[in-house]
């Protein structure tokens, strides 16, 4: 892969603000809505046009061109934690740091958080946020153990959990167990905006796919409001809120 | 349904104009390239984010907003016939017709194709396809027995179907089935260019989901070329034509 810093276009930021947290020096708590501290959760993925993220769980597919990957690195500094679940740390040994060319400390790289229930990730000084740690190119990862995403009771946990990490906002990136699970019911309350990337391609059956579990009776899951689709390149990006009926 | 005429801003016609056959006056056969006449094959469809047309097989589900509905509209004007499997026929008791405000005489109507190898579409004068013929809002279908969109064999019969239809181009509306069979190897040879409009909405698992089948080892299916995303409302329209390699 190749390490070189990537250029991201500063007029490409405006676009994307309304779904962005607010920058970290601003106090996010709103003791008056919820006693626990507002957490932004952002949910990003990029998709084939057939719903898929990758060509299997256990492949690396390369779906969306340069600028959307510039993007999430720009994403990714407006962002206290970067999410993803065990399968893609192990499959894709991704670096989860920053290589936007404007990073000038540590302090602008987001804490990798792998969600891990069973400690399957079993990482070493050749895995990428390791190894980038150590050059303080990135911070160190906190692996999660135990389920960290489902039910009520675990949003209390959760808030607690990015406290630790020091960190307001947490920005998912995958792989699909854990963006099914953050679009089902109730789970999807937690998520604050969506920015998704779609390629116009077709992966083919058989993928990683993205669809949430169906809500009780016949109606869609979820629709996104607040919505706005800017072309990158090849790639179309869609922002949006989840809808709340 | 509502029966309004639809209006469709002519400024939305030119990103559209390089994916349309040309207009119908213009002969389109082109012997030097191919002994049979050109047909061109616009393949068309609305989806969710998570690829699929609707909840289930049995069920209609709007998906796009008004100003794609017109664009289809449009589309219709600018084919000779428009063609959907049986289900669809079935289920969503289409009109197959155009009721662009712009409209003022049966010529400019497509001639509906129903692809029904078994006989099973049971139309009588409710059915809407028949009711608008007899309005003459809209051309008699046809209905075409047997398998018609599989294998190398069937490409010379399908220009013949169409020159009796007296057509030179075809948009292919759906359903599911029909729209992996033209996505599969070699069928996908037959599409000149896609149309798809994209939705801000997961249906959820369990819906009819556009995803060709794979192509042998581990690759994507398909990539479009030239391609081309407008933003419609909420919803985004995609234009490419098939990536050959
Ligand atoms: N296109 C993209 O944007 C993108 C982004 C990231 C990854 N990917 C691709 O996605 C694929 C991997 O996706 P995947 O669906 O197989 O796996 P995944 O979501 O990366 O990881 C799944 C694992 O994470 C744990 N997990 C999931 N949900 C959880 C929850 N709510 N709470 C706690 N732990 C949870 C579970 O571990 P246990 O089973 O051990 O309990 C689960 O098996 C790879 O091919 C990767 O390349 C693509
Ligand atoms: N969102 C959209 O743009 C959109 C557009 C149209 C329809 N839809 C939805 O799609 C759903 C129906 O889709 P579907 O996949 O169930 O059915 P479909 O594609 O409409 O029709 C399938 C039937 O057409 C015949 N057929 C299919 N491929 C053929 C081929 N290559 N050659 C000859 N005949 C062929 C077969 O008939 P036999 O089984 O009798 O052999 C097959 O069962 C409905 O819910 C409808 O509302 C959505």
């Amino acid at each position: 892969m190749s390490r070189e810093t990537l250029p991201f276009p500063t007029s490409s930021i405006p676009p994307l603000e309304p779904y962005l947290p607010p920058p970290s020096s601003i106090p996010a708590t709103n003791p008056s809505q919820n006693p626990s501290p507002k957490i932004h959760l952002t949910l990003t993925y990029a998709t084939s046009l057939d719903a898929s993220l990758s060509l299997s769980p256990g492949t690396r597919t390369m779906l969306s061109g340069p600028h959307s990957k510039a993007m999430t690195h720009y994403l990714r500094t407006r962002h206290d934690a970067i999410l993803v679940g065990c399968t893609t740390a192990i499959v894709d040994n991704p670096a989860l740091n920053s290589r936007l060319e404007t990073i000038s400390s540590l302090d602008q790289q987001p804490r990798p958080v792998i969600l891990d229930p069973k400690g399957r990730w079993d990482f070493d000084e050749d895995s990428q946020v390791i190894r980038l740690a150590a050059e303080w190119k990135g911070k160190g990862p906190w692996v999660v153990v135990g389920r960290g995403l489902e039910g009520e009771e675990n949003l209390k946990e959760r808030g607690e959990l990015l406290e630790r990490v020091g960190g307001r906002s947490v920005m998912v990136e995958g792989g699909g167990e854990v963006i099914n699970s953050l679009l089902a019911e109730p789970e999807n309350r937690w998520v604050d905006s969506v920015i998704v990337t779609v390629a116009p391609t077709w992966l083919g059956k058989g993928g990683v796919v993205v669809s949430p579990p169906r809500r009780e009776g016949q109606q869609p899951q979820l629709r996104l409001r607040d919505v706005s689709w800017q072309p990158h390149g090849e790639d179309v990006v869609l922002c949006g809120r989840i809808l709340r009926d």
